[in-house]
This record gives C-alpha cells, sequence and structure tokens, in this order.
C-alpha cells in the first residue's frame, strides 16, 4: 500500500488494510493509521519551503493522492509568547497555541479536513458528524467546499451559534432528543445503513490523524524543541492522544530526539471523567451519567478515547486534572484581558488548570509549558454576562460622570 | 524625523511633524503618514525570512521603535483560489482575501493594532474607538495585550456578539444612544478633553495605515503580480483610500512595477453615499440620513473618506456599486456553501457586487479578481433564519424519513 501501511488495532496490533474500516474484528478496538515510517523522507527543508497550513505534514496524513486534499487553508495556527498572563501565573515560558485562528474557529477543522479529504478520496459522496458543535462547522465547511453533501448531528441544548455557523455551510442539521452518546449511536446507525461517511465514526482513523498535526506545529514552531509541559482539553480523549501518536511519529522519523513532554489533560468537574480515573489510580473510565458544564464541547460523559489518553498522561508523566465552571469563566476573562485571545470554555479551561497545577507546584517558574486554547469566545457568547458599562446620551458631561473623569 | 517623514494634509499638502495631530491646521483636510521613500530598503529577500504578520512590512507602517509593536498576530491571512465559486460566477481567477481570520476575526485588527501601537509609542495610556461593532473587538483585544485603558463608544443597536466581544477583553463600552455620527463626535470631543488616543479620530493618520497592509498581503500573496481587479466594502472610505496608498508606495519603493488594478468599492443599496455621487458624476458625497441595512459595519452616513475613496476609484477606472440586503444575504450563503468561507455582511457585500459587475459585463471572465472579506459571520448570526432541519428522538426509522432515504 505504500506510504500508508495499515490500520491497527490499538488493542490486540491485528493489521487490516486501510479502508473504510474503524472497529477491530478480533476486539471490537479502534484502529488507527500506520505509516511505513523507514520510507517517510520529511525534512525540515522540505518543510521550510511549503505552504503554511496542515497538509505541510502531507507524509503523515492519510491521504493517498494530493489531489484529494479538501484545502480549507486549516492549521500553522499561531503560537504565541504569553509574557503578560505568564507573568501573572509565575511562568517564564508561557506559550498559547491559538487554534481559535483556524477557518470555522476551532481546532477540528484539522481533523474534519483530513476526515472529508478521506471520504472524497474513498469514493464517498455524503458526509457527516456527531458533533457537540465545533465539529459540526468544522464538517460542513469542509464539505462545501469539497463538494460532498453534509448532514450533522447535534445533541439538543447546544450554543446556537454553532448550529447557525454549520447551517450557513449548507449542512443538513439534525437535532437528536438526547445527549452526545444518543446522538453518537444514531449517527452510527446512519453510517451503516445509509452509506455516510461520518468522519468521527466510520472515518474515525482518518479523522483522528487531523488532530496530531497541532503537535507536529508546536514542534516546528518551537524550531524542533519540545515544550516541557503541554496542557491539552478532554473531551473524547482523542486530541490529546491524537496529539501524542503525533510527537512519536517526530520522533520515529527523526525530526525530533525525544518525546520527552509531559502531557497533561484538561476537563471540566462537571464532566471529569479521566480525571477521576487519574487521580484514583484506576485503569478503566466510569462514564458519568449526566454531564453538567458550560464547557459543552467537552461535556462528553463517555469518552470514547477515554482511556488511552489516560494511558499518554501516564507514560508522559503529566497530569490529568478539572477546572470549575466558575474558574473555567475566570481563566477566559484574564487570558483575554491580558493577551487578547477570546476563548470558548473548551479552549479556557486548559488555563484554568495550569493555574491550578502552578499553584499545585506541579509546574515550576521555569518550564516551557504551552497551553491549547482550541475554540473562539464568539461561537459561547451566552456565557458572558451581561457587557455594557453605561448606556447614555451624546453628551460630554455625561460621558464625563459616566467613566470619572 | 528619518524613515518616516511628516503627517502631510491630503488636501493642501501643507507638512507637518509625525506627532498626535490629524487636521490640518490651514484648511482642515485630513493628514497621510508620508515616508522617507528613497530611504526604504525593503525587498522580496528580507521579506520571505520575516514573520507572517502585518508587522514583517515594518519599513512602510508608522511606528518608529520596534519595541513599541503589540503584536497580536494580526494579518497574512489566507489569499485563496476559489475555484467553486467562480465557476458559478463565471470567473476564472476569482480570489478570495479572507481577512476573518485575524485574531478578533476582521479586518479592523489591522488598523487598531498599527494605532494603538502608536499611542503606545506616543506614551498615551488610554485609548478608545466610536465603532460600529469590529473595530470595538480589534481595539479592545490590542490594548489588552500592550496593557492600556480601552474605552469604546458605539451607537444604539450594534449586533450583541460585538459588544460582547469589546468586553470580554476588558474594554469599558459605552452605549450611546445615537447613530455612527452622533458616536463619532462625542469620543471626538472625548479624545481632546480626556486625553484617550482614540484611535479612528486623533490617532487617525497612524491607524489607516494598518488597513493598507491588506494591499501588501494581496501583491505578495500573488508574487508581486497585482490583479486585475480588486472589490473593497466602503464604510467610511479608509480602507479603499489605505489599499490604493499601500499599492502605491509599493510602486514607489520598487517592489511591484506599475499599479493598474481596477479598484470597485462596495456599499449596501440602504446606505450607498459613494455609490450614488459614483453614478451621478458628482465630485461630492452627499450625506444618508438614516442607513438602513443589514450591513452594520457599513452603515456610515457619512463616511470620513468617502470623497477620498471615490477619486482613487476613478483614477484605477474602477466602480462603485450597490448591493440589496437580500442579495448580500444570497452572497454570504453562495460563499459559505462553495468555498467555506462565513462572512458578515460587510464582507458577503463584495460577492455581491462582484456578481452584479459580472452580469453587467464590467469583468470578463479572464480577468484575476480579488474579493476582500472584511468580517466573520459569527459577529453577526441573527441574519440568518432559523437553521435546523429537523429535532427528532433518537430512532433510525424517523432519521430515515426525516432526510429521505
Amino acid at each position: 500500500m505504500g506510504r500508508i501501511k495499515s490500520l491497527k488495532c490499538r488493542e490486540c496490533s491485528t493489521e487490516y488494510e486501510p479502508t473504510l474500516k474503524y472497529v477491530c474484528d478480533e476486539c471490537f478496538g479502534p484502529l488507527d493509521v500506520i505509516y511505513d515510517y523507514d520510507a517517510i523522507n520529511l525534512t525540515k527543508d522540505k518543510l521550510n519551503i511549503r505552504s503554511r497550513n496542515l497538509w505541510r505534514y502531507f507524509e503523515l496524513l492519510p491521504i493517498l493522492n494530493p489531489l484529494n486534499i479538501i484545502d480549507l487553508t486549516v492549521g500553522f495556527t499561531p503560537l504565541i509568547k504569553c509574557e503578560k498572563l505568564g507573568k501573572i501565573l509565575g511562568l517564564n515560558q508561557l506559550y498559547i497555541k491559538n487554534d481559535t485562528l483556524n477557518p470555522t474557529y476551532s481546532f477540528k477543522d484539522r481533523p474534519a479536513s483530513v476526515g472529508v479529504s478521506k471520504a472524497l478520496e474513498l469514493g464517498i459522496s455524503s458526509v457527516g458528524c456527531a458533533s457537540t458543535g465545533n465539529l459540526a462547522a468544522a464538517t460542513s465547511a469542509c464539505a462545501a467546499k469539497g463538494g460532498l453533501k453534509c448532514y450533522v448531528f447535534i445533541p439538543s441544548g447546544i450554543e446556537r451559534a454553532k448550529i447557525v455557523q454549520a447551517s450557513a455551510y449548507g449542512a443538513y442539521v439534525i437535532e437528536v432528543d438526547g445527549d452526545y452518546d444518543d446522538v453518537n449511536r444514531l449517527a452510527s446507525q446512519a453510517a451503516d445503513l445509509f452509506n455516510l461517511g461520518i468522519v468521527n465514526i466510520n472515518l474515525r482513523p482518518y479523522y483522528v490523524e487531523g488532530s496530531k498535526t497541532l503537535a507536529f506545529e508546536i514542534a516546528e514552531q518551537l524550531n524542533w524543541n519540545l515544550p516541557d509541559h503541554i496542557i491539552i482539553p478532554i473531551g473524547s480523549g482523542a486530541l490529546l492522544h491524537s496529539m501524542c501518536k503525533g510527537f512519536e511519529e517526530l520522533e520515529r522519523i527523526g525530526l525530533i530526539n525525544e518525546f520527552y513532554t509531559k502531557i497533561t489533560g484538561a476537563q471540566p468537574e462537571g464532566c471529569s471523567p479521566v480525571v477521576k480515573a487519574f487521580k484514583n489510580g484506576n485503569e478503566e473510565i466510569i462514564p458519568i451519567e449526566h454531564p453538567d458544564t458550560i464547557a459543552k464541547s467537552l461535556a462528553i460523559g463517555e469518552p470514547g478515547d477515554g482511556l488511552y489518553a489516560l494511558r499518554k498522561i501516564k507514560k508522559q508523566n503529566g497530569y490529568a486534572e478539572s477546572a470549575r465552571d466558575l474558574d473555567i469563566l475566570e481563566a477566559i476573562q484574564l487570558l483575554a484581558k491580558t493577551e487578547g485571545i477570546f476563548a470558548e470554555p473548551a479552549g479556557g479551561i486548559t488555563i484554568a488548570v495550569l493555574k491550578r497545577l502552578v499553584e499545585q507546584g506541579k509546574i515550576s517558574k521555569d518550564e516551557k509549558v504551552v497551553c491549547c486554547v482550541t475554540g473562539s469566545g464568539l461561537k459561547s457568547l451566552e456565557i458572558i454576562s451581561t457587557p455594557i458599562l453605561k448606556t447614555i446620551k451624546p453628551d460630554i458631561e455625561l460621558l464625563a460622570k459616566v467613566i470619572g473623569v
């Protein structure tokens, strides 16, 4: 099969041809894309002259023919040195990976791009997703650009902004009266019965490959010197797991020397099954029945890759830590007021968890830390309380009183 | 004064020291920043190794000391070849400059960055703006990053998203009971009386310099071969005027051979004073008393730079054309559904006007056309009508009926 070697079961290591397959026949484990790493020749010099989007890492992405790439100019988002925020938190080397600056304003553009492009390559004409919101917009936009039909399945109660946005790109939005797990089951049935390419279900092995480009970019933007610590939000756990796979692959092909970075996962207190398992020393994830958090993107009670995320966290000597909704809100404001970056709760949570880890003495002041900010605050405006300082008549004396001069 | 030569009156050519000054003492004309162009040595090779944001054009920006730069990673947004949209409109070389991918999701990050950085350089500790929304967020975010206090003045009736966003960055938002022109007058008084740096009033000569980086980037991203035609929205007219200044400067310093590009201005029918002047062959702009359009960012009845924009349009053999709200809405959807780019009305208008010009035979199929899409649709979601296709129980048979399979 050339560069893309197989789909390999994460549990029992059985290997399959890289087709439309996502569960191991032997043990029902998830499948990962494996490349012929020895044959991959991706060098710093090659990268230097390529376009600044995620497709620059083509050799490590699961698309065979470049003509199948749907290029929405995703990725290569800024990695920002945060002097002001760092000072407040007591850190000398704090960076934010600002993934709010993707085409649909969240990191989900990464996996969606790869998943939808793979659908095109596999000859599938209708795609879709089960989504808590951000993925809906990402899949829809990419399907629009690629000329594929798109069905997005969402649970009730999602932020309106995310629904309107997905629908603007021409997707059929189907609101399922239930929670994310109900949505997931229905979309899964639909994938099988109606021949849909649901990016995060039957295209999942390909889809998750997109997320690891966040790891590639962090490494490249730090001139191939990894940070000491990265904090990543956990919803399904796939982002954290994929980013680790990405770093491992960079080590495998020699672009970095060693993947020594501590990897920490962040969950909201109202939905923190991975954090609970980590703190209790469990080897399994106990599902949360009724997630309750403002971080709707992370309200996944039964995280599909939760266990695998937990294992990576342990392997990389990181932590799993939670933050209360109130702390997330505070973190969002702190980030916006110091660095001019406006995050949604699922993005702001990494700052809240960072603050907590620093207070606990688990991160020291000279460590080089990267927080992933994965989605834009514009999509969850309803969490911000009434903002107007004052409404006044156009009169300078009234104004003087209002602003206290 | 070195690289920055003077502030020069656009009307009577009187020159002033480049300080906090924005109106000519002689004739009340606006002032433009003039550089010592012969001394500027900005080459393609130099640019190749610089950071991909607007500060790469430092030599042509009005900041003296690089330490005063507040770098919010603004600019170098994607210039996207639009095959699908082009095909529908009958154009072989259509590009979108996607300025929705700036840190606060509109092109206003460009002038705000330069204006706020200049305030810092001039020792001003409180900044602000009179804004229809996008500038509010841009100024607030930049002030936050730079550690300056920020007051934003907005008219009543602005999209809530824009207000919440500005306030998230820590700005004091002052809603003025009146239209944009009332806001402008009040902010102007406040600038003088309270020593505020209002970026689009007393810092205006510096502020508008930021907008011309859109021109620099279009030229550079097309490998210094200018397009045949560029379509630019007109609110105050400053963006169009500044972009022309940018292209003229590139010609002046030898980075392009000749600025031959047709420049067209786009206004909503409910507020199109420049278009009316253009079509009637007037040499003056007659203000609109009550702007009425969904494109709130362009609802400026008395555009400060309207006349200057009109002159540039004529000089560059372009057009001024308007679009109805309904056509703007259609254009937004067309852009989202073909290219996966979600624009606000003030951004979508350039597509609506492009369509009109093609229909009128004013743009032919092989011309290389760039449409500037200046702000994100996430900020004006209220214009999109109810999006849900259907809410259903999690049942596959119900789903089959709903999606018609």
